[in-house]
């Protein structure tokens, strides 16, 4: 089953998306929201499935769906933790900074507390005030939780996914180092994320979820130019299970609950810090990682970080090549 | 205007309550939630104080208000941010593990991404897995804002703040260090919060809200013995203008996000670290802060983190002696 939000009201309105992603069905008597659908899974999923069903068969009244006419599928939700589960990734980023890594990182989960209060729609602007600020993409893999019990061992949480998507966690890399030097993590350097026009249910990726993963290449690009193609199944040091446990270890979580993968990495096949797309590797998923390979090789970062007009785009196709989620596709903007 | 949450389903049901905090109304025909009041702010709250006003005049069906019925104002938010606006408060802390504290922390804001997606309700048991996690209150100050755009500058961030609050910012201490090490902020140190039974709009506060901050003794007790009374308009570094303003610096704030005013710490009037209630001081708003004091003067710190069966309350008086928000009375339980 896949799911979608169109744009009306803060929450938006809740439809059932054809696999295809070009027809769509009102859920609203069934859910008016996606949230409202989340609290109340047990009774609403099945109706849901039921609603898809007949929208595959053409029995019920169908409209076209427009990736352009979708929010987030949680417009704005009641929490959103983003973990760094590709270590590889992390530990480049840090390298770049000059910021050691402890050994921890790769057997004990990193996440951190982000804002959900407003998420930007996949195909909205991504408003910058300031290019100084060194406005990057992160392409990641989320999921939507149900509810959580505190202290969920790894099946349990994993058991409660009830979603999976894509997201673009926009970062101001600039504003970074200073923020978390401060000790109390990010805040002004992570504005609103956006995430993929369309949720997909565990049984609806077939092959592509398992081991608590999603499996495929996420086709990152730039202005129309291939940015990175890493397999989000590949180098994921914590699977989805492992982080929801992890963030329900000292707390509950409730129903729609957004927790993310952090920065899709893949080492390179020699164990190097990774090629890009053009000579042949999988490349990169945000620029901080490409920059951080150019200092690394070059001593100097030479790709510019995002500014006005730049757009980004982000997606996950089948094996067939059709779209999974839909794409998420910006461009940065004065606010 | 005081408004409250009783509960009832995952978000209560919004009652306006009388100023001596006996008698209260049912809201829902203006707003079934408060979260849906503050969606649409300008339209409900004319209708809310009209309601609040017949409520005082008693020519409206009224019931009693218990405190104990009461959820969080909010029982689940789209934002929880705290600041650290006491920075005396910091500043101890600090030194009691160890860690130097920048400069900078008197002249920039320190503000984290708090978990929001299910807050303890002001009488509910805080529960806590294993007593080795170090549990501690943290009694501070909160307000929810309205809407708060980009860039907003202090005046127009202050303007924006609907309701005030106490909270109790549940703290896991022996958690912290290791995760503050990891760069990302606190996640498992912070579980959640409970705020006061009633919030208040800031006209409704009179004198004691001035400057962007609420004045008043702030009366913190464990097992009915007194802990603090520290003034919360006092040594406030950072007013809640600036705090929210500091919030909105990269990205808009919605409807319903709450910022808190990190734990309320007074210096000592000789500037030192601060005495104990017992000995004539205004003592502390959390252990975390008497250890702390306890350490510098006696090289250990005496008094335990919260257990099983320890009751903390929360609470702030007018002048007249009574309630203002209620109070946030709660006992440590096993989950």
């Amino acid at each position: 089953m896949k799911l979608a939000s169109l744009k009306g009201g803060r929450d938006g309105r809740l439809v059932v998306v054809s696999d295809d992603l070009a027809w769509c069905a009102d859920a609203a008597h069934i859910a008016p929201t996606l949230q409202a659908a989340l609290d109340d899974w047990a009774e609403a999923a099945p109706r849901l499935e039921a609603l898809a069903t007949d929208l595959a068969h053409e029995v019920i009244p169908m409209m076209r769906f427009h990736e352009r006419m979708a929010e987030s599928p949680l417009p704005r939700a009641f929490q959103w933790a983003d973990g760094s589960a590709y270590v590889n990734h992390v530990a480049l980023v840090r390298q770049a900074r000059g910021a050691e890594m402890p050994e921890s990182f790769w057997t004990d989960p990193l996440i951190y507390q982000g804002g959900s209060d407003r998420f930007l729609g996949p195909r909205d602007a991504i408003p910058l005030a300031d290019p100084e600020w060194g406005c990057d993409l992160e392409a990641e893999v989320a999921v939507i939780t149900d509810e959580v019990p505190q202290g969920a061992d790894r099946e349990t949480a994993l058991a409660a996914v009830r979603l999976v998507m894509l997201v673009n966690d926009v970062s101001l890399r600039n504003l970074i180092p200073g923020e978390l030097a401060k000790g109390f993590g990010f805040f002004q350097s992570k504005p609103a994320s956006a995430f993929s026009p369309v949720a997909v249910t565990p049984e609806a990726l077939g092959e592509a979820w398992r081991d608590g993963k999603l499996h495929g290449a996420l086709l990152v690009s730039r202005n129309g130019t291939a940015l990175g193609r890493a397999d989000a199944g590949a180098d994921m040091t914590f699977d989805f299970g492992t982080l929801v446990a992890h963030a329900a270890k000292t707390r509950p979580l409730a129903a729609g609950t957004i927790i993310g993968s952090g920065t899709v990495s893949n080492r390179d096949a020699d164990g190097g810090p990774g090629r890009a797309v053009a000579e042949g590797g999988v490349g990169y998923s945000c620029l901080a990682e490409l920059r951080t390979v150019e200092t690394i090789r070059g001593g100097a970062a030479a790709t510019p970080f995002l500014s006005y007009g730049d757009v980004v785009r982000i997606e996950m196709r089948d094996a067939a090549g059709h779209s999974i989620f839909g794409a998420i596709e910006q461009e940065v903007a004065r606010p």
